[in-house]
């Protein structure tokens, strides 16, 4: 095994800081005793603030499928009818996963790379009232695309009496996503994304009206995600099975970061950097994945030019400049390759994405234009404010 | 929090050795890259090892309860019948859980404190010839009771045409379970008991009978534990899902220790560390939970003194000796404490544990016999060979 640090531009896990690295170290705990209880907390507040929500929250030792997995399976009953927006590979796999919870899924279908509309939604919504829940992955970060209507689904599921269960994983703590303003049902996220903690803990806020499904599902199919068992223990400040505590130390730390920047700064941060990606690209003479409007803010797909395979140009960026990106996946394999902007990202880690993207389609044939991309990625960062690495 | 590096002497999470540890800060990589999948290919090898199989393989991130589910929910289709013996907390979990798998769980039930006899097995075995898996929890960790019957209970699901699924979460890696040999066609275990690995990852082998069940199985209700998900990954030497990658980490020089000392002295050395406290309890004039011949190796209860709250002992030995016990559950509550001894134990930690619990008890009003109890575990420890510590 390589001990090389290498820049991690992928969409997930993300760049960790040594910061909250070096808290992994702290003497272990029993998960049973005082000093977990305040621990955990601390880390229910803070994640708290983070999801900007007063509705519960519960933290589980998983990846992001593990929680979505709990907030789907824990709101559905056999037969019950859930709407899900599918426009990637991430969100294919939630249409499928909603069979497995014994659910329906009602599939809004849209293109890769492109978001439906509001209006896409409120056909659906219409079509089906007798839907239990709107499932909407927030990002789609196989293709990254973001789903700007969000706020609007929300206001659209609180007249209908219908769940909005909101898939944030590969965006929360890097975008905006208030989840009380935006009547957000249940928000579930992980670790080793815009949390910039190693990947292994996910997350799910759960509020009152999803409680009150919860409450009414007939049959519990599973008992390590079962969120009433985790209530039933979180009112004494545990959780019941025991938690990935090294993780918690990181996510601790992280969550200090997080709301020491604050999250307005953190998201206008994540944008400019997506946005001197995107231009640097097009400048460069790149296509982008994603059509324009509903551009991520924190992961760039990006077109491998002339055809080239796109393992080859991650590849050589992966051995000879030392950053990895993600692949690309299902249907668009091949195709283009991802940038993650994720978590703890600035103008350097940019800048130094951006010239190598330049450098290796050069070296593999492509003409890009270096200059003006690096001209562009840099003039965007200067909007950056302050001091951001 | 307080930054006091305590004594574990839990049944989990226990003392992580400083080379685990620091494991953790290798530098992060992407769970889709080659780095990975070395790392991934060497684990499978080395718990392979461990586990004495030539099974498959999975490690997931989730606590053992997580893994149980998945072997139990894999295998299970609505009505099917699970034989399981319940002698304590965790193994009662296990049979409500089975209900949400849709299984029945059919009880075989003892007393606390005590094992059920292989007459006992072979008793209920024969009375439901229909039903599809005997699910054993080896080492009850909320009473210290093992299932010394084990291997010949192999042999009777061998005969059977029955699956043998064994919870061995605190046992596996501190006494004997060659899976392979003893017919064992599910072993489920995690990371933070004797693997000495902290918490978050948890593990499950699979049989080829294992596999046809899993693979004729109806309807699969879960999407983040399903293995035939994990096998179809596996064979391009991933994970599904996004592992905790620094836990693997930690997992891997874990392993390296484990395989450098042998998993016979690794056996050796927890029996005679278990037999030390029995041994000094005793002398001493405290009583302990289980029957003695089902008394486990890795993990001890013992009788609260005259009545005295179990939590004031632990409480005290805790802040004023700076060692961690485990408390009583469920109908034992109040009434015994427990001693882990797995993993990174030595005698070190017994004359410490042994010397603390006498001194406590002593200042809570019992008159322990402390010289005596003290002068037993070093007598027996010193059957340990070598250096231990």
């Amino acid at each position: 095994m390589s001990e090389t640090q290498k820049l991690l531009m992928l969409p997930g896990p993300t760049n960790v800081p040594p910061r909250v690295m070096r808290a992994m170290l702290k003497p272990l705990i029993g998960h049973r005793g005082p000093e977990f209880k305040e621990l955990f907390n601390k880390l229910l507040s803070k994640t708290k603030k983070v999801f900007e929500t007063k509705g519960d929250m519960f933290i589980l030792t998983s990846s992001g499928t593990g929680a979505t997995e709990a907030a789907l399976q824990n709101i559905t009953d056999d037969g019950d009818k859930i709407i899900v927006n599918v426009n990637g590979f991430f969100s294919e796999r939630l249409g499928e996963a909603i069979k497995a919870y014994g659910g329906k899924p009602v599939i809004l279908g849209s293109e890769w790379g492109k978001a439906p509309r509001v209006e896409d939604f409120e056909k659906i919504v219409k079509a089906n009232p007798d839907a239990k829940a709107l499932a909407v992955v927030y990002n789609e970060t196989s293709t990254g695309v973001t789903v700007r209507a969000l706020e609007r689904l929300g206001e659209m599921c609180a007249e209908h009496d219908m769940l909005l269960m909101v898939d944030a994983i590969s965006i929360l703590g890097g975008d905006k996503l208030p989840v009380d303003d935006w009547n957000v049902d249940m928000c579930v996220t992980a670790s080793q994304k815009c949390l910039m903690t190693p990947p292994g803990l996910a997350f799910i806020s759960v509020s009152d009206k999803a409680w009150t499904k919860i409450k009414s599902k007939k049959i519990n199919r599973s008992y390590y995600l079962d969120l009433q068992m985790y209530q039933k223990y979180i009112q004494d400040g545990y959780t019941p099975f025991t938690p990935a505590v090294t993780l918690l130390y990181a996510l601790n730390e992280a969550c200090d970061m997080i709301l020491e920047e604050g999250l307005p700064a953190r998201y206008e941060r994540h944008r400019i950097c997506a946005e001197a990606v995107y231009n640097g690209m097009e400048a460069m003479g790149l296509g982008l994945y994603a059509e324009k409007e509903s551009r991520s803010h924190t992961v760039a797909a990006v077109n491998s030019p002339m055809g080239m395979d796109e393992g080859k140009v991650r590849e050589l960026i992966r051995t000879k400049y030392g950053i990895d990106f993600g692949g690309s996946l299902g249907k668009a394999k091949g195709k283009m390759f991802r940038v993650g902007i994720m978590g703890n990202v600035g103008s350097a880690d940019i800048m130094t994405t951006v010239g190598a993207i330049g450098s290796a389609t050069s070296e593999l044939g492509f003409k890009a234009k270096v200059d003006e991309g690096l001209e562009a990625a840099r003039e965007t960062l200067s909007r950056l404010p302050g001091k951001v690495n």
